[in-house]
This record gives structure tokens, C-alpha cells and sequence, in this order.
């Protein structure tokens, strides 16, 4: 087991009914700005059941934050920090809403010139606006980490940024506001969680066995309920497991003193920043590439998956473990080929190009630059 | 799943030569009283790693705090305290100093009358002098927790408590600090950990995917490296993997949304009170006790753990699971029945009234009271 630090202060409220406990969570007195996207929450009940715990709160609210959310869009909400003096802002929403209020939260304090700098830039973060949320689609995991991640539509780019002050004070999750997700959505989100494990999971051993069991643990959940979810959309127990462990999948817990590769998310990044692909789109897409070409550098592991999560021993079962994934994946009604979605070679080089121009190396060995990511996306086409 | 609220805001920093990093994580200017228990520390190198990560610190040292560790040498430590005006506590040991060393963070603040009323009465506990720890002895999972448990000598009297104000700011975990537990040690440690696991998993089932596996997953571990810290008590893996596993048995995750029984805890703090037994000794024998005793109320888990864990079915299963788990305990050198170790029914009355006299009621359905701890008792005879 490799060396580690463990800090997670975020408080999660999850179960029935947990949004009326905004009354006792938001801070007395605060100036609120609420966010939100394209207005899902207006016919789920969500947006009724907020504004009535906060009714006694001041609120301002900002919404049509995209998915992929947008640096341009979330500029128009700082302006509005800063002319309101908001000292709390509370997403309400899934992660891309939840991460662009991490932004917004850094960005209405940081004064020392252009922010985009904060996504591009190793610049210092002094201070941010606290924030918390209510979260209506499991997937990205943001509602227990530190981490976001940006587009800007003027320059295609897709980044991510991270600091501690941007850990919600308090995240609420009832599961009953993921039941109206759509089938796509859902599936959406169980492909995200899964990739989230398998990057801090698909490297190489260092016998670290709390990590590894339970990684192989949400992968198993993900596996047995995400079909159930797409079946059964309003079954409490099944919205509520898969909730919790895309939650799990990325608050730092399994990534505890492991070495970690998130080659496939920087990939997908590059292809919804060209094509507007949606993110789990992408993964599904990249995370079988990445996988076949470094399979010799990930063998053990990926017998290790094969045995434990699919049953599967033998000579063949690095590629096996593989296959399975993809059919995981195509079983959700994911595609998993780049051609399937109208892409084909035409921006390989370019997106290749963007890793050397950013010095990017990625993988557990940093091995996979400009060259190894062109032919991934080669393994990805078809 | 329950509906539940998990807030665990120790900062863990964890691995080789991590006692160094106290020079950054205790406040700067604070005062500091250091607790330890009889002076092992200074036998394996890690009260000299201490000192000298605090040598531009002004640190009082408060020794001797015994296993169980008892109310009339904290409230010693409460009165340094007071004189000294210390601001900052760093326990350094193993959960039997951390406890205490959380009493006496609790008591040194406490105003309102007797100290003793911390444990005895649901009074309010408005302050705390922060705290931190270098654990040496994964057991307990109170580096982790804000609970901690205390014996009173004078009236034979073993109770806990729990505040947020006593989770430490941080916990330093170097598996390296484990290397000289002795075999006695390490054996109950294990099963102190292991029966944590149990008491907030054998319960009845309520679909909580997660909680359920990650409990699964960290017996398994226990299991598999156990037997192995015996065998190879310098093995950096296996202690590592020990240390964590007893950090995660303990640290609320797996406990979130779930029902819990932790009358083996109880029964077993009786025994420690009355006979000075080592506290993991009382647990390996009064685990089985209660299983059996409530073997058709805990039925569904049972089989889940026979199958899950020791990979057995049929109709007998809730039985087995019982067996193999006294077996897995005896593997470790554990005397799993009272006259193994010298104990009978003399006190069984006096221990089954005390439940009576406090109004307490044990298990998930808090269906165990005086009659059926007796019961339970003479299940646990030989």
C-alpha cells in the first residue's frame, strides 16, 4: 500500500425526505444563491420542496447551468455573487450543476486576474463562497469531492480543477429525485460511477486490499442493480444503492494510497469538447481502448477483475475482463465505438496534439502521450 | 436502505515515517499534554519519532493510562490540564488511550457537576480541547470515531460516550508503529475489529448493497491476513492492510442506513469490569453467545455471511456461520467460552440486573433485556 492522507469533511443527509433538512443545513442569515439547470427540477417536485425548506431564507436564483457546464454561462452567475454580496450558494441539480458551482464559488473570490487561470493555471486559491447541494443524479461523485470540471465553448476545452474549499459543506441526497431520471440519464450515470472505480482500480497491485475489495464491491452493486434501475426506475432500494455507490466511487476512499490512471476521463474530455458527445458517452467509448492498450501494464489486475467480479479465470482473461466490460456497457444500451457515433478519425491529431501542447502524460506509469492516445483512439473507432 | 446522516471529518495520514508530519498538523503555539499508556512507546522508536516531531513544541507528558482505561487516572490528566492550561491533546498509543485521552478532553472543559455524568447521563457537552493521535495498535477504529469508552475502578462500572467535539483533528496511522505488537496483541485486535464488522451487519437485511459488501469485504480481509500477522509480524502489507481494515470497521461508513446490535459490546464491557478480561477476549467468547441466542431473528444474514464470506449454503448455514466464526477466532489463540478462562455463573445475576437497573435494552429489535442476557450468558458457559 502506497502512502496516503485521508480527508473528507462532507456531511451527506441521504434517505426520504432528507431536502426539508435545507431549514437546519444552510447557514442562518446567509444570501443564497440557488443554482440549477435546464429546469428538470421544476416537474420532479424537487424545486417545490427546496424553495419551501428555504422559505424563510433570502434567494437568488441562477439557473440553465448546461451539462458540461459552461465557463461562459458560469461567469454571468459570478457577476451576480458579486453585485448580490451571496455569501452561500446551494446547487440543486446533478454534477454538472454541482460543478459549475464549485466554480462559481472560487471564482467570485479569486482576484488575481483572468479565472480561467484556476482550470489552466497552477494558481493559488485563497478563499471561496461555501457551498452545498441537493443532488438529483448519481454519477460524478462531486456531491463528496473536491473536484470539477469546466468547458469553455469558445476554445472547445474541458478541464478540471480541485481544491479543498469547494467541498459542500453538505451534500442531501434522497434517492426518491432520481426516480423521473430517464433511462438514458441512468445509465448514463451508472457507466460514469463504474469508470470512476475502474481508474482507481485498473493499475497495477500494490496489495492494498480494503481499496481493492471495495472497488470490486461497488463494481459488483453497479453490475447487479444498474439493469434493475433501468426496469424498475421507482424501486426506493435499487435508486438508493446505486446512488450511494456512485457516491463511494469517488470520494477519495478506494483511491487511498493506490496508484490511479485517468487516461480514459481525459480522453472522453477531448471528445465532448469536440462533439458534444455526453460524458458517460465518451467513457464507454474510451475506457475498452485504454484498457486493450495497456494490457500488458495492467495483467494483474484485470485477471484479478475477471476472477472476482466476472467468474472468469484462464489465459484469456485479461481480454475476457475486457469484453465483459464492454458488453456491461452495451447492456445499458451504451454504444461503445466511436463510428456507432457518427466520429470518425478527423480530429485524432488534433486531440492528440492538445496532451504535448499541455506537457500532459497520462496513465499509472505516465506513459500514454501524444502517440499512445492517437492509437487508443484508433481501438476506439470501430 | 435507512435514511441516514454521515459527517467524518478526521483527517487520516497514513503510512512509513508518517509520525514526522506532527511538526504540521498540531497547531502552532499550542500547548500540548502528550498521554500514553505504560511505556511501550519507548521501547519501539515511536515515543523518540514523537519527541522529535515536537521538539519546537512545549509538550507535557502524561504516562500510564491503562488498558480499559480508567476514570481515576484520566481525571489525574483533567487536573494537569486545568493547571497547565494545555491546548491541545496528542494521544499516542492505542485505543485505550485515545479514549481516555477523549475523556479527558471532554472532562477538562465540563462545568456542570461530576465528570462521571459524561458516561452516566445524556448531558450536554458544549466544549472539548481539540485532539490528535498516533495510533500503534489497529483495534479500536476510535482514531477514526468520536467514541470512546472508560472503567470507573472504584464502582467496577465500563461505559462509553460520544460527542463530535472529541474526533481527533487527525490521526497519524504508521503500520510500521505495529511491527512489535506481540501475537496476544495483534490476535485481539483483530477480533475487536472483526466483531465491530459483525455488530453492524448481522442484523436483518434492508438492501443496503454497499454497507453490506463493504462489511463483507473487510471480514474477508481480516480472515485472509490474520492468520498471516501472526505468522510474519513485520510484513509491511499485512500490518498495513490490518491497520486500515480496523479504521473502516469502526469509522461510521459501514454503519450508515443499517440496523445495529452491539449487545456483544455490552455483555462484553460486563466482563471486562467484573474480571479485568482483556476486552477482544470478552468479544470472542459473548459473539457466539449472542448469535446463537438470536440465530432465527438474524437468520437471513447469517446465510448471506456463510455464503458471502465462508462460502457455504444448505440449511444448516446460519449454524456453520456461527462455528466458523468461533473456529476463526480459536485460529487466532482466542478461549472462546467463560470456563476456559476461569469464569462462572457467579456473576451472572449482578450482570444481567445492571441492564435492568439502567433501563438498558440490546439488539437490533432491542429485544434482549436482564432474562435474556442470562440466557445469553449461560450460552457462552463452555
Amino acid at each position: 500500500m502506497l502512502n496516503f492522507i485521508y480527508h473528507n469533511p462532507v456531511k451527506i443527509v441521504f434517505g426520504k425526505g432528507s431536502i426539508s433538512e435545507l431549514t437546519n443545513l444552510v447557514p442562518k442569515n446567509s444570501k443564497i444563491l440557488m443554482t440549477y439547470g435546464g429546469g428538470s427540477i421544476k416537474k420532479n417536485g424537487v424545486y417545490e420542496q427546496v424553495k419551501n425548506a428555504l422559505k424563510n431564507f433570502n434567494v437568488i436564483e441562477f439557473g440553465g447551468i448546461e451539462p458540461n457546464p459552461k465557463y461562459e454561462t458560469l461567469m454571468k452567475a459570478v457577476e451576480t455573487c458579486k453585485k448580490e454580496n451571496i455569501d452561500f450558494l446551494l446547487s440543486v441539480g446533478g454534477g454538472s450543476v454541482l460543478d459549475g458551482t464549485k466554480f462559481i464559488a472560487v471564482a467570485a473570490k479569486y482576484e488575481n486576474g483572468d479565472p480561467w487561470d484556476i482550470l489552466t493555471k497552477d494558481v493559488e486559491i485563497k478563499d471561496a463562497i461555501p457551498l452545498g447541494d441537493v443532488l438529483t443524479l448519481p454519477a460524478t461523485g462531486s456531491e463528496m469531492n473536491m473536484w470539477a470540471v469546466i468547458s469553455r465553448e469558445s476554445t472547445k476545452e474541458k478541464l478540471s480543477f480541485g481544491h479543498p474549499l469547494v467541498y459542500p459543506k453538505f451534500s442531501i441526497l434522497d434517492p426518491e429525485t432520481t426516480f423521473s431520471l430517464s433511462e438514458w440519464q441512468t445509465a448514463n450515470g451508472i457507466v460514469d460511477a463504474f469508470v470512476h472505480i475502474v481508474e482507481q482500480y485498473m493499475t497495477y497491485p500494490v496489495n492494498a486490499e480494503v481499496q481493492d475489495r471495495f472497488a470490486e464491491a461497488l463494481m459488483t452493486i453497479l453490475i447487479q442493480e444498474g439493469p434493475k434501475a433501468l426496469k424498475n426506475p421507482n424501486d426506493y432500494d435499487i435508486r438508493a444503492n446505486i446512488m450511494w455507490t456512485a457516491t463511494q466511487a469517488l470520494n477519495g476512499n478506494i483511491g487511498c494510497g493506490v496508484p490511479q490512471d485517468w487516461a480514459t476521463h481525459s480522453i472522453g474530455h477531448e471528445l465532448t469538447a469536440f462533439y458534444g458527445l455526453d460524458h458517460a458517452r465518451t467513457l464507454a467509448i474510451v475506457l475498452p481502448g485504454v484498457l486493450k492498450h495497456q494490457k500488458s501494464n495492467k495483467e494483474a489486475k484485470l485477471k484479478q477483475y475477471a476472477k472476482r467480479i466476472w467468474n472468469y479465470e484462464g489465459k484469456d482473461a485479461a481480454d475476457k475482463a475486457i469484453e465483459f466490460t464492454e458488453q456491461f456497457f452495451r447492456s445499458l444500451g451504451m454504444k461503445t465505438k466511436l463510428k456507432e457515433n457518427g466520429i470518425g478519425t478527423e480530429k485524432f491529431d488534433e486531440i492528440a496534439e492538445r496532451f504535448e501542447k499541455r506537457g500532459q502524460m497520462l496513465g499509472e506509469h505516465q506513459n500514454i502521450g501524444k502517440k499512445e492516445v492517437k492509437e487508443i483512439l484508433h481501438l476506439c473507432l470501430e
